[in-house]
């Protein structure tokens, strides 16, 4: 059986499930989850809503919606055809931080339709996830849900910026580089792009040139939205095979196997390249390797190093977010988990890891910049640190807050 | 323990939890269930997106949609509320019929936005059970969604309507009546009553009389929605007590103790008394009992004979309709599950049930007109019955239909 035979096999009848929490087996169970018990919560709610947090399972519910927008590689296909998508994340939310989400496709697709939408179900969730909505309305939506009281972040956008940012922060600390001195070429200027660069220019980096389908984003343009205008260069450069002379790092959100020898070659010592077109990379990494040996290569798969997965971040930046009830998803919260998760790719690697990888040695260096997703350490310390930084920024609706007590729960 | 301090202690945390259907323990399943592997069905379902019955739970998912406005005997006591009573219900789906909803509660109010919210939702859905939403705009409401291409039932109107119907058919057979020749009143005149009324009109009774807060709803009121004037009467008699002399059915979706000796006195030789008000009756068996003896006396609570509970529809309505991939649910899948109903609580009465209710004896008669909710076989045939409705009736997408088979796979 091939891959495609595979998937769909596994897909049959969908992949989420329903489960009741409390036992549902006598008359008495029923008369208390539903009536007349169930008034009661009901009662307690409608006096102080906050108790839905308490009685409700609002406080470890999250929504997944989208339009199906900008789905994977596969673009705009629509509601209908992005389920299977939401629904595999709803299963990586459980799989990896146990929160519960409830997939949301949805047929409307205009920035007010979709920010009404998803202020109409927040009395439902503790927070939304929104997915695979396309580049620039993601921006907006995103912006306009911000003082809805739960969180509400669009993880194409954040979940590959701080993932990135973590492999990040541990490549400039193997190669002595700093932040502010090196050059950014991000190639792809959609939702990952723009909120990749975004979060890279937060923590300090100066020079970031992005590139999209056009080329250069450069002063010459002049067919860029306000998200591309944020970034515009004036460099004379208009390819990216000229602005990568130089650069030290390359993200590519873009398509497949577009750096050649020459493009690779001529980017500065030890170079990070981040190359996480999806199946197939803007670079293989053997491909970086047979020319230099001095680069810093991830992909977006799990068959290489240093794998930049999304599933590294929203699960338990919900997990965290959710714990606190966080009113929102703050920056300092998004760096807080790059930062934890940076820090943690500097720590022995367990057996756990090394076995589900099959590799007898792994350990900090140029082949291993950021954890594995099956790394179960991951939980722990990419959760606390949200939650950490949510107290902090005052966005947390949970007043008592042990930051110790907390990450030994969840180990 | 009292009810309150169980039924909230029993709350704690909400009642729902999300499963992964699927293996989810290896990067291999990983890569099935999320990328690579999820492009496959997403590809299908682009080119056919009837596919999604087939590669996602969308053919075994029900929407529970409900703005809070008119919950249990609270009222309005909006979205956040609501939620125990939404979760209760996705739970009954779960443990009787197998059927999985999620619970959307929903912050906005009108006709217009609820409408458009359920379009909105209707790709991830195989169907969408409305909730707890108040006359008259449920009515409103339901009938704009008639045309999305998923089943879209209000409950709390055809629930009622439907188990009522169920014991009504049963008890004009016990007492030799006719429907054609029946004086109906119904006290209550908001989704249930309406409903109620509609259903037996359209199964031939003629005398239908409905009082509501304000009195008999009579040609000499000024005050009706168009609901209402439906059900206009020429009466002259303008309270519940004038009404009630005579008649032959008294259905109470009102309020506690409003029958006093004198109106349950008053009215026709084997009178029909579900009285339906929550927790506490319109009257009291026991007080029926009292003063005649020819009564066939049902309410909505699990101690008492004869209850009739929208549980013993919801759950296999929805099991049949999703199973044909049914388009929407037609009077005559309701009038199925009613009949289906009628007929099984004439046959002998397991011992599973009676062991369930403590009794030793139990058989078709005054006592026992409608099943009980935790008989087994309530599943089977009331599902096939909806389902071979909803095939008859052209409304379902399935084409290959063998209901001796279906039913048999569900006992």
């Amino acid at each position: 059986m091939n891959l495609k035979e595979e998937a769909l096999e596994y897909h049959l009848g969908g992949k989420v499930d329903i489960i009741a929490r409390k036992p549902m087996d006598s008359a008495h169970d029923l008369s208390l989850a539903y009536s007349p018990g169930v008034a009661e919560p009901c009662v307690e709610i409608a006096k102080d809503e906050t108790l839905a947090y308490k009685y409700t399972n609002k406080a470890n519910l999250v929504a997944i919606v989208s339009d199906g927008s900008a789905v994977l590689g596969l673009g705009n296909i629509g509601a209908s055809a992005s389920k299977p998508v939401m629904e595999g994340k709803a299963c990586l939310f459980k799989k990896f931080a146990n929160v519960n989400a409830y997939d949301l496709e949805i047929n409307v697709h205009s920035v007010d339709e979709i920010v009404t939408f998803c202020k109409a179900i927040a009395p439902t969730f503790g927070g939304i996830n929104l997915e695979d909505i396309s580049a620039p309305k993601c921006f907006e939506i995103e912006a306009a849900l911000q003082d809805l009281g739960i969180p509400v972040m669009h993880d194409d956008q954040h979940g590959t910026a701080i993932i990135s940012t973590a492999g990040l922060m541990n490549a400039m600390e193997i190669s002595g580089k700093k932040f502010e001195d090196i050059k950014v070429v991000v190639s792809g200027a959609g939702a990952a792009g723009i909120a990749s660069a975004r979060m890279y220019r937060n923590l300090g980096v100066k020079n970031i040139i992005l590139v999209d389908s056009k080329g250069v984003i450069n002063t010459q343009r002049d067919d860029l939205n306000k998200y591309k205008l944020e970034f515009v260069s004036d460099t004379k450069d208009s390819t990216l095979r000229e602005v990568l002379k130089g650069a030290d790092v390359f993200l590519g959100l873009s398509a497949p196997k577009i750096l050649d020898d020459e493009m690779v070659l001529s980017m500065a010592k030890d170079p990070v390249i981040f190359a996480l077109a999806n199946p197939v990379p803007e670079v293989m990494p053997e491909d970086v390797k047979r020319v230099r040996n001095d680069a810093i290569v991830g992909t977006g798969r799990s068959d290489y190093p240093n794998q930049i997965n999304n599933v590294l971040g929203f699960p338990f930046i919900f997990r965290g977010a959710l714990d606190v009830k966080a009113t929102k998803i703050t920056e300092n919260m998004k760096v807080a988990a790059a930062k934890a998760l940076a820090d943690l790719a500097k720590l022995e690697v367990t057996d756990e890891v090394k076995q589900a990888y099959g590799v007898e040695e792994l350990s900090f260096g140029r082949d291993y910049v950021i954890p594995k997703p099956f790394d179960s350490r991951v939980k722990a310390v990419v959760s606390a640190a949200v939650a950490r930084a949510a107290v902090e920024d005052g966005v947390a609706l949970l007043k008592e807050f042990d930051y110790q007590k907390y990450m030994t729960d969840l180990q």
